[in-house]
């Protein structure tokens, strides 16, 4: 998604080898406008998957997930990082451990608003190792859903996660496919190259 | 606002005299399309306010605040309820007690997405006490920008922040105003008694 990439060329700062940062449009601030063309592209590449439910969790995954959802004409549901005194039936919970923060999490969704019969789509707004999908995946197999598609903003294609969804034979569509990001400088997976990853 | 209204009579649960869940829309389940048009009325009750900035709080201001932000032409920031290891610099912060989940968060915002010049809305999913309202207001004024106006889902008008932030001289406006929750049934403002609240 060109667009994409040119956001994350123009604004994106390179923190080290392994971490990007996008809060000027992603992970703080947010373009609405980019939101929505990322939702529209989302839309397009599941739109005959039969999705009927989007999963993401809190919080950058919501603004993409909820921009395919309006696209797509289905509701999204949001994993919970933390128990809220709110959110206490029905819980189907997974542990999840964020890289980037040092610290595991356990994730929750209620299983009220996923049935056995939901073609889910996942959408998150970073794909590193992967355990944020892999937690996602779990709460949605735990619900007797089946998981579609995950869809994905920034994918590092040089951590693992990508290649091992694909391997347990998830369709993974990533918006932006990152190659590396040494000496401080973003390099995308070329075209030519993501026909064979 | 007819729609959220009728939602809220329709799929909110009324857990005691204080608290509303309303999970199947806004707080876990999304419904984009209803968002959408929370984004349209947020969009043409503040038009005339040359508002250049939305900030809102992780998780559930998001997605109103993203779509109003989106009929508005202009950015949003979120403010995180605690540090990432990826929002370090420039950090302006507040305190924030939330009554529901019973515990104080630290709220942070990147002074990079605000600067003196911005005319800010502030949005939020619900307004009881008013805790989360003046925390952002807290971190907007800390940055030198003005907060034009305070757009809020559903207000709980029987609790006291709606008034005491309108004591303060600022601008809210609630797209459903909750009177009283007692009994196990949500009463709204009626429309002839907004006019002397």
């Amino acid at each position: 998604m060109k667009l994409l990439r040119e956001k994350i060329q123009n604004e994106g700062i390179v923190l080290s080898d392994g971490v990007l940062k996008v809060d000027s449009f992603l992970n703080h601030q947010i373009d609405p406008i980019l939101m929505k063309e990322i939702g529209i592209e989302f839309a397009k590449r599941f739109e005959n998957e039969g999705i009927t439910k989007i999963v993401t969790i809190e919080s950058s995954g919501i603004s993409p997930a909820v921009m395919a959802g309006l696209e797509l004409g289905i509701k999204v549901v949001f994993a919970r990082k933390r128990k809220s005194l709110t959110l206490t039936n029905h819980l189907l919970t997974s542990k999840v451990y964020s890289f980037t923060k040092q610290e595991e999490n356990m994730i929750a969704i209620s299983s009220q608003y996923l049935s056995s019969t939901d073609r889910v789509l996942i959408i998150d707004d970073f794909l590193a190792n992967g355990e944020a999908a892999k937690g996602l995946i779990d709460l949605v197999n735990q619900s007797g859903a089946s998981v579609q598609g995950i869809g994905i903003v920034i994918e590092k294609s040089f951590q693992k996660g990508a290649a091992e969804l694909k391997n347990l034979g998830y369709r993974v569509e990533s918006l932006a496919r990152i190659q590396s990001l040494t000496k401080g400088k973003v390099s995308f997976v070329e075209d030519a190259q993501e026909v064979t990853v």
